[in-house]
């Protein structure tokens, strides 16, 4: 299949488009982004890489590391992980208290913020310097020096953070942080802020392509069975409440974030990164996600 | 791979389970069903047919019919029908009414009680005599003039059904039913009933496997992206509240009925389907999904 | 006091105000009513009684027969119909399910519509002709044969009641209901469409405000504790989701109904009823509430 | 009536109950309080005062303070604060976070934590010294000089009031705070280690049973109108979820705190206060309850 040529046309068509979404904008930094920033990359692992638009400018990863954590935390605690947290969709808010009060503390996913926490707390737990640990995680998924915080963003969410600190202090009240609030959501804000281009995310995702083996880096990242498991999370609730609309539309395991970024994997094949900053009524990218679909559409590649 | 081999192996560890889950006992005619019955069939897309176990006799399908009715009120509505019904997990059981009251009585999805409710009434509108109309298509889906409602299935549940009498009113509240609430229950009473084996319920899932056409009665069914929409849809939430599980245990989509039948398809390649009538609290086939997800670890198998 | 002063003074202001709130739409019977009907009645323990407007002109008294059938239902069960209904106010609206999911069946008071549903249940339990004796009932509590069903308000709410059928057919699933879910809901919408005057409801309360024991008729209706404890429910839930600041506002047990009825009781003086056909948001009549409003300003009289 | 000998008889029934009900134990100065202790004192408007047992010792008023930062806002606010607090009974339990997400951040009355912490963050803002300010107000409301905080209960609250934080910062997120979280929350937990007696709450309590005006002071606390309204208040929503019930079973507007005290209200009458450490599984004192049910069995008194 010719994927620079399916890759430049989408990229003509989205150029079409003149309603973007809109820009997040609870912290500063964020809405300062231009919504004029466009990249696809898309990478096989065959080492074939094809790009358009920005597609070295870094952004706001936000809820697109959450894959980098979990994947820690799953080489860490291996099942064990799931009885502090659910896997199943949330069919509500990213952000909701709702549905941990009727579940006892107990996030239904590792993809909603507060999930997300609990997977911090056990990287807080067992690491001295939990984010040095997910920073060289990352860049060696990432096969890149340049992966780091963006500092401002970090402050910005903790002095902003309102609800991640309700969610955190809430799940705390439920037995299910070991360590304090102030600790986890300082990692959490800092693994949210992580700066990473269309390139990057997409080398970074190469391993849940191929089986748990990142095939640019050479290197063994979880195994197989796990990899499985990361991307049937990935298609059933990588896309906050839409997942089912996701899967219907696209039908790849992806994870967005507030940043504007969408990762894609198609097992076996291929990592797909789209980054446009405006974001639909779900916090998801809303070009990203028409990119993602025009892709479907032309390729008619999908799981399903 | 030699599937035969595999279906045996499974086949031999299941029997050494003592603990079947228990039959859904809320009408007598499934309740006196055997926890003993067990099979499995599964058939590739060149029509090679493996078995195991009472593969040729049938159960109460149950909800693995809203599958039939499903694709009946794709092919009549179109798009549209994603007006009166969403495409997202539910996050809560089944038969709830919560999630109606908070979204108007716009079910989440085509697969728990209150959608398959606004499905059913998609058919009652369009033909004189709907139920005849789901016969006569699930039988050619089939391949077989075997295919019937259980007459004592249906009366029973009409009788007892009080939730489902209740759903049908509630939606029916919201505007979101165009008939009697009493027609829209009989049809769907009637549909819950059908009577199928594995053997039939596997042919009667293939064209899921093969892109919209039944390589067995060499008929088109459905277009090749409304296929693909159905086996989004299976995935995230064909199994109930349980979809994310499912999907992270099994890897496929499916479609599972309190009868204790469980439908599984792996595109391109095959349908597998599973009966035992012990349920789990989820209300899937205990030993039916322990079978699928042996025949994962087994075969490797899966669309992640 | 003056209270014949104070009913013309608010008649006067009340005239004044044009926005009247909306009439009842759900059937066209109460549709029909003219939003210009108002009435005051006060009646005294002592036996005077104040009128102004449309006193004898008889309106659907709704959701105010509920608090007949609940008197009826306490003197049949004592104590042990506190196991069926619970007595806290609800929280959500007269008509959700949610609750009842939450909590097994068991509505959360006497005067939402599950709640009086299980109510109805006792009364179809205990009699041969519970409508019959309803009347009855109603009769002597009014001092007044004229007390009728309006058949054509029963017929249209049954024809109509999508969301109370889904109520008892939802608490029949949670086995909270002996009888089947179509007898009880007759009784119900015949309670519902019970006709009365705003004197004759004052008279049919005066039980509430003298002990148990009504004044006109010089009969004992229940006894002193029980209609202790019928006040405090009227307090507490008597006016659907809106009962706190009922309470706040004008500080008397009260019963409204969508036919735009009010009626609130003063424990060992007196009885006043409203009537203005235009309801708020809440299902409360609007003028009705306003009154009562004016009537506390002017007299300072209330249970606080 | 003959007050003492009441309460006498009380205080020796309530002396052969064997079980006392749990002490709270979330924070160890509460779980240290022994069962044993039990107190009575009803004080009437024309100052004559009742007392049976440890009626001088005191305790932690907890949310029974509530009522004095009450008081303090709405004479500061006037009708304003209804705009960020309701005075609708809640439904749910006193520290629940669900209804603050479907209500946007209001909460449903100012005696549930989340309503207590608006009311605080009125303060806060309004006095340079909040806490002095609360002191010096309770002082005189209760005649006494002893009232203080208990620095090692505000401690310990905030050491581990993880819900509590959760909950300010949950609201600070929906925009009803305008201090920072931490602030409004060193308000609250000082305000709810308040120390008093019986004798103390009790008089403090006696402007509600005379119209706004202190009898034991001689000095006005609020208006008439907004004394009528605190009642109203009281008995809907300040015994927490059970406000139904105790209105069925008291029949007084009253206020419960985990610290095993209540105090209820006969407007125009008196003010009885019980203390009893032990709670039953709403947070009520078992005991108080017991007591204050007894107390309105042999006098038949309550509001209705």
């Amino acid at each position: 299949m010719n994927y620079q040529r399916i890759l430049n046309e989408i990229y003509e068509e989205i150029k079409t488009i003149d309603y973007k979404g809109e820009v997040a904008n609870y912290i500063p930094e964020l809405s300062l982004v231009s919504k004029d920033n466009f990249a696809i990359v898309l990478r096989t692992i065959d080492n074939r890489v094809y790009c358009v638009g920005d597609s070295e400018k870094q952004f706001s990863t936000q809820s697109i590391s959450k894959l980098f954590t979990l994947t820690m935390a799953l080489n860490i605690e291996g099942k064990n992980i799931w009885k502090r947290v659910g896997k199943e969709p949330s069919g509500t808010a990213f952000n909701s208290l709702v549905q941990l009060e009727s579940e006892n503390g107990v996030p239904r996913n590792p993809f909603i913020n507060s999930g997300a926490l609990v997977v911090s707390d056990v990287i807080v737990s067992e690491f001295e310097d939990g984010k040095k640990c997910l920073l060289e995680f990352t860049r060696k998924l990432a096969n890149s020096e340049n992966v780091n915080f963006d500092e401002k963003v970090a402050e910005s969410e903790a002095k902003t953070g309102y609800r991640n600190i309700a969610l955190a202090n809430f799940i705390k009240d439920f037995d299910n942080l070991d360590n304090e609030p102030e600790d986890v959501l300082d990692f959490y804000f800092n693994q949210c802020s992580i700066m990473m281009s269309c390139e990057e995310l997409t080398t970074a995702f190469m391993f849940l392509a191929n089986q748990g083996y990142n095939p640019v880096t050479a290197k063994r990242v979880t195994t197989e069975s796990k990899t499985k498991r990361l991307n049937s999370i990935l298609l059933t609730c990588g896309t906050y409440d839409a997942a089912g609309d996701f899967a219907f539309k696209v039908g790849l395991p992806s994870k967005s974030g507030v940043g504007g970024g969408i990762v894609a994997v198609m097992p076996q094949k291929f990592v797909i990164s789209v980054w446009s900053p405006g974001l639909d009524k779900h916090g998801n990218s809303l070009l990203g996600l028409k990119a993602l679909e025009l892709f479907t559409e032309k390729t008619d590649i999908s799981i399903f």
